[in-house]
């Protein structure tokens, strides 16, 4: 019986899923949906990638954050200069298809061709929540743990891009980037990997050339 | 219809809390809830815990470690010589108090006066599921950032202690101490905030000292 909910309530959320996929494809815009525990990165991450797309002026993206509360994460974005909305989940674990869909209507489709979704911080839920994303980039920082990929799996299966972030921190910690590489591609054999630090810069050209030529992509198809 | 199905979880497993909780009082047990996002610290945290413990001779303590899935931290644990038991949840978010019930009877209730519940790494989903613990303890390690207790009030408000972790890396981070503590006191003015860093032993003194006061306590009521 609860099992049944679940699926019913899966089955619901992976329609409006593609409803939302559908409209996202119509504008050729690709849509990222970061996901990471709480204190990963996603937002620092975030407002160095836009700082940098902007500044090689080949891309117009916005934004859509998604927290349990408050609104400090769209104000700090806000101040990249790019379109933003903050949806509160008021205690919900993850972001779904209906929440989305919800705040499509303010922000401008027709002008933007990257959309990033900064989930809930939580490993956990958001993987299994399909929301219409072009694809689902998973964040963990090297504090975290190198054992990461291997106790939370899901999330790694799901996603096809996984980025290591706080590298500057690497030498503090013991985490080994080798381990951690071993164990994602034996969840996911074609996961791609960037260890990168936004604070410092390094590794984040890699990921915006990334960003931009799927981008490119996109829009083309 | 799906806010009715999730109060029916909620309290099926609450009724299963208190006969777990009953239990755990019949036999003087105090039961914390360790509650954190994943690589917050919680494991390390319980071997240094757990080695502190024996040394000074005075509590019996045993563990139960949630995961989705590895038995990687029960592992760990199990060095420490302490009777440990491992729940994988197969990819849910969190422990609820059945699965907790169903590996009480592998576990030496009647030697032990400390249970220690390493939760799955979430800081959303365990906050509203009780298990029967004495209480829930939260862990945020300073390299998740002082904005935390902010944007994840739920844990904070059901926690009564908070263990701020990885005090040894705060001066590569930007994390306020101060900013944590003023918005947790807001969120809940009763908690207990206690900053320590597992890696240097810095503060487990105190925290070492809490739970030996907790369990004296529980063991003469």
């Amino acid at each position: 019986m609860r099992v049944k909910v679940y699926q019913d309530i899966l089955e619901a959320n992976d329609n409006l899923a593609e409803m939302n996929r559908k409209k996202f494809k119509g504008h050729g815009i690709l849509v990222v949906n970061l996901i990471g525990s709480p204190g990963c990165g996603k937002t620092m991450l975030l407002e160095k990638t836009l700082a940098a797309l902007r500044e090689r002026g080949k891309v117009r993206p916005a934004v859509v954050e998604g927290d349990l509360e408050t609104s400090r994460d769209a104000e700090r974005i806000a101040r990249s200069g790019v379109p933003v909305v903050q949806i509160n989940t008021q205690g919900g674990c993850h972001l779904d298809a209906s929440m989305l869909a919800a705040v499509l209507p303010d922000l401008p489709l027709a002008e933007i061709n990257l959309l990033f979704i900064e989930n809930v911080g939580n490993l956990v839920c958001p993987a299994s929540f399909d929301v219409g994303e072009s694809y689902k980039v998973v964040v963990l920082s090297v504090t975290e743990g190198d054992d990461k990929p291997a106790k939370y799996p899901v999330v790694f299966h799901h996603s096809e891009v996984a980025l290591v972030t706080k590298m500057d921190l690497i030498e503090h910690t013991d985490f080994s980037l080798e381990a951690a590489l071993r164990d994602m591609r034996s969840v996911n054999p074609k996961l791609k990997c960037l260890p990168l630090s936004a604070r410092t810069g390094q590794g984040m050209d890699a990921w915006v050339e990334l960003l931009e030529e799927q981008v490119q992509g996109v829009s083309k198809g």
